[in-house]
Order: C-alpha cells, then sequence, then structure tokens
C-alpha cells in the first residue's frame, strides 16, 4: 500500500494511492502517524473495505490533483541518517576531501532538524549566502512501526512500518567547516522525502533496491541497495542500542556513489536544477532548487 | 522567574517557583511552550497576579514535594548542542584522544535526540553493554523564545526566552566509534535539564556565570561561562543562517574542561555516582547514575 498525506485546502489528510487515483483515509484516521501507531489487521481491513467502496463509487481524486505532503510532515524528533554506507561513496568523498579513505566499523549517526523536511515537488531553497555548494544524496528510508530499545538482529525487520524515498539535500561548504554535520545537512528545506510511504510486505527484499538520482534529466546516482556497508538490521540493532526507537521515526540509510562532491570537477545544484531521487518499488522524489532571496 | 514543569499525579503542570515554593500555572497556560509562545506582559501581568493570590492564600506548594521534570519535557526536535566550545576543553579532548589540538573556526553543532530528556533528580541508565565510559559535561542551555531565521548577531539576545542547566551525559567509546556525535551522546535518558528555566530579564549577561560540575561532591569543572569561543549572538546568528529557530528550542553552549576522559588516568561514572551540574543564577542540576540491566 501506498500512503500518503495530502492537502485538501490548508487541512492535512492521510490518504492511499491505488493506480493514479487517491482515497481519502481521514474518516479511519486523523493522521498518518495514528495510522502506523494503530496498523493491524482490523484497521487494514477497514482501510481495504474504504478503497473498495471508494471506487465503486467512484470517490477517488486525481493523484496530480492534489498536494503532496511528506508523508509524515511533522516528525517527532530529527530524522535519523547514515553517512558513508556505500564503499564508493565513502572513497568519492575522501577523494574529494583529500582525506584518507577509512570505511566505517561502526555506522556513522547523524539528524536533519525538523525544520529540513519537504514535500515531494517542494522547492530546495538555494541562497549564496548561506552555501553555494548545494549537493544531492539519493536515500532508501525506513519507517519505524513500533517502538523499541536493544532491538535484536534477528527481531529487527519487524519493526519497519515500511520504505520511503528521501534526498539528503547537504551543504557540502558548511558540512566541512561545522565538522558534525548538523548544520550542513539540516538547513530548511534540505530534507524531501516521500512521495509516500510504501507498506513493508511490498518490499520483502529492501537490500535489492535499485536507486538513481538525475538532475535535470542526467543520471547521476545509479546503484544498488545490496551495496550498503550496514544493512537495516545492523543498523536497527546498533542504533536501538540503549536507545529508544519510537513509532514514526525515520531512518535514511545512506547515499551510494555519485553526488556531486564527488566528481571531478565537483558540481552543485543552482537555481533552477530539477533533481529526481528514483528507488525502484517505491517511485520518484522529484524537487527543483530555488532561489531564496537573503533577508 | 523560575518556571518549571512538575508532576501533579499523573498529570503534567506548569508552575512558577517563588521561594521554596510552586504556584501552579495550570489555569493560565497548559504547559511551558504555550507559556513561551504566549509570553508577553498581558500573560506576565497575570502570572504575577496569580502568584500574588496564591501567596495571600497559602496555596502554595513546598518545591520539595513535587516530582520536577524536565522544564520542556517534550520538546518537538531534538536538542541543539556544541561541542568544543571552551578552549581548555579543546586541549583536554585532543590530548586523550592523541589528536591535534584544533580549536575551531565554525561552531560544532549537533544533536541530541528527543528520547535522551530527563528530569531533574533522573536517573542515568548505565548499562555496560552499551557504554563503558559514560562521561558528564555541565552546560548553560538557552531556550529560544521566538521563531527566526538569518538572524542579526545585534537583535540575537532579543530571542532568547531564558537558561537553564543541560549536563550533556556522554558515551566517550560510542562518540569515538561512531564519529559523528548522535549515537554517543544521545542515549536514554543522557539529556536532564533543568530543574527550571530562569527567564532572561534575571540573566543579564550569559557570558559572566560560573558553571561547575561535582561527582560526589568532589569538583570535577569549574569554568565560567566567559570563556566560551563562540558566545550567544554568535551561535543564533550562525545556527539560523539558512536554518529556522523554532519557539523552544534548546541550544547548549558547550563544556569547560574538566570532563573524565581528560583526566590522567581517565576517570568515567559508574552506577550510584551522584553528579551535580551547577551554574551560577540558576542553581543545580542533579542526577544519579544507576545501573539498567541488559534486555
Amino acid at each position: 500500500m501506498r500512503l500518503v498525506t495530502y492537502l485538501d485546502g490548508a487541512t492535512e489528510r492521510v490518504g492511499v494511492v491505488e493506480n493514479e487515483g487517491l482515497v481519502d483515509l481521514s474518516s479511519l484516521v486523523p493522521d498518518l502517524l495514528t495510522l502506523i501507531a494503530e496498523a493491524g489487521p482490523p484497521l487494514w481491513g477497514a482501510i481495504r473495505e474504504k478503497v473498495a467502496v471508494a471506487l465503486q463509487k467512484q470517490e477517488v481524486l486525481p493523484l496530480q490533483s492534489v498536494t503532496l505532503l511528506a508523508p509524515l510532515p511533522h516528525p517527532r524528533k530529527n530524522l535519523i541518517c547514515l553517512g558513508k554506507n556505500y564503499v564508493a561513496h565513502v572513497t568519492e568523498t575522501a577523494r574529494a576531501r583529500q582525506r584518507p579513505d577509512v570505511i566505517p566499523d561502526h555506522p556513522v549517526f547523524f539528524s536533519k532538524a525538523t525544520t529540513a523536511v519537504n514535500r515531494p515537488g517542494g522547492k530546495i531553497p538555494y541562497n549564496p549566502q548561506v552555501s553555494t555548494k548545494l549537493d544531492w544524496e539519493v536515500e532508501l528510508a525506513f519507517i519505524v512501526g513500533k517502538q523499541g530499545k536493544n532491538i535484536n538482529r534477528a527481531e529487527a525487520m519487524d519493526y519497519i512500518f515500511g520504505y520511503t524515498i528521501l534526498n539528503d539535500f547537504t551543504a557540502r561548504d558548511l558540512q566541512e567547516q561545522h565538522r558534525q554535520f548538523y548544520k550542513g545537512k539540516g538547513l530548511d528545506g534540505m530534507a524531501p522525502f516521500g512521495p509516500w510511504i510504501v507498506t513493508a510486505d511490498e518490499i520483502p527484499d529492501p537490500h535489492n533496491l535499485r536507486l538513481s538520482l538525475r538532475v535535470n534529466g542526467e543520471t547521476m546516482q545509479d546503484a544498488c541497495t545490496s551495496a550498503m556497508i550496514f544493512r537495516i538490521p545492523d543498523i536497527i540493532a546498533i542504533l536501538s542500542l540503549g536507545m529508544t526507537l519510537e513509532i514514526g521515526d525515520i531512518v535514511a540509510t545512506g547515499t551510494p556513489s555519485g553526488v556531486g562532491m564527488g566528481m571531478q570537477p565537483p558540481r552543485f545544484l543552482a537555481p533552477g536544477d530539477l533533481v529526481e531521487a528514483e528507488v525502484e518499488k517505491i517511485g520518484i522524489l522529484h524537487n527543483v532548487v530555488e532561489l531564496e532571496l537573503a533577508t
């Protein structure tokens, strides 16, 4: 199932996408976070019935007619991300920074602020007084479906509600200057994700998905999630050691090679650039870079 | 004014501390975050009147009789922290890690997860399967009082609602292994703050406060906020560049020297240790380390 949050006027609603149509679920649950928390056979049954009735009565909105928001537009904590989780990306980064090429022994976790959340199709602010080295990073992200701490690897996949695409936009100059990634990866609008959450049952093997990224139609990243250094059960086990994962937490699993910083010469984004991040079995997340006038 | 969040049975209430008494403000505002958002002459007037009436009618709770929570027990995003903001701490850290002693040119920002929030007097979990190098860090923290982005240095102090004490507990082994600080500083319970928020009017000069930390009565840290590398107006200006600060954001300004890792030989916390973090004009935040059985 593909679950979305969308705007109906100024009201945020939760819906399910069926083919190119959207069925409003807001008579069943107020928002997608509640849906995740209450997910189980009764709610899934009610959703299926709601969809069947909507199709029959033709109460389906054309997907093109609505504004999608990030599936979880108001996360309760910062988004959790991994750095350096694909070998070829570690190598390109090390070369660009003229540093030794060290494959991490432990996952490199950091966070993106909630104010960085952006929607599918949302504008990515470009302000040259803030950064002139805006870069892209396509990532597979998973959504935590139940609370847990000290989760065993063997049970880790049971904690996943579903998957989405996250484009981990990064200001490379700030990332380097501030050393910790919080600032360079946390600017407003730099965490678009979506366009929907695909429930875990539709992706039995998240480690065999092609992920790619195009800038103005030109392919920059093209890899497979099989190349992750730390796989999802490891990520969940290590992350949850001493640290509670909560329902609705968003965890992005790192980007493969092909970022702008790693190119020779480096390439960065400019106003007007269309960036499409694609993950197999999920879809395409597109965003356009837009000049933001300094205040 | 010293503002608190406290438990009345299972109900969280907002209150103000007058001498050693506590006056319930929940007839005026539902919680401290709302109080910050609505702060202004009318609300301050209503609070003063409420306090005067309570004192007159002797409707004051003894402070010792209530359980204080973190003043903002449910932050809407991760806590924002600074690393390496006191020269002597940079030096002790570099020596301990056997790395070059580099004073940062740009503030080192990172975050502590919302699940790390802990209360004054709250137990700090110690689980040797997670970390055996639990360390302390007393810090002055400020609370953002109004939303802003690209804030000028000259206006930055207007964005501060008040101040509190944060003890940035850190698992040094995890901090080192994972490179980015998210994991080593974000374990459950490792961000106690409080015991209250002191409003900014009571601290005209936050860069002239003594801050100290004791473990079982022995002084480990003792310094002055005058030694910060990046002062608060700089922190606000640099942090808010391209990044919206929101009402209720908690920003910790870094720790001085005297952490356990920097001692020769290093000293780390063990179950039973009492840790008291003190900042002049605010008070004392105390916590006890407690063994947490592995699950």
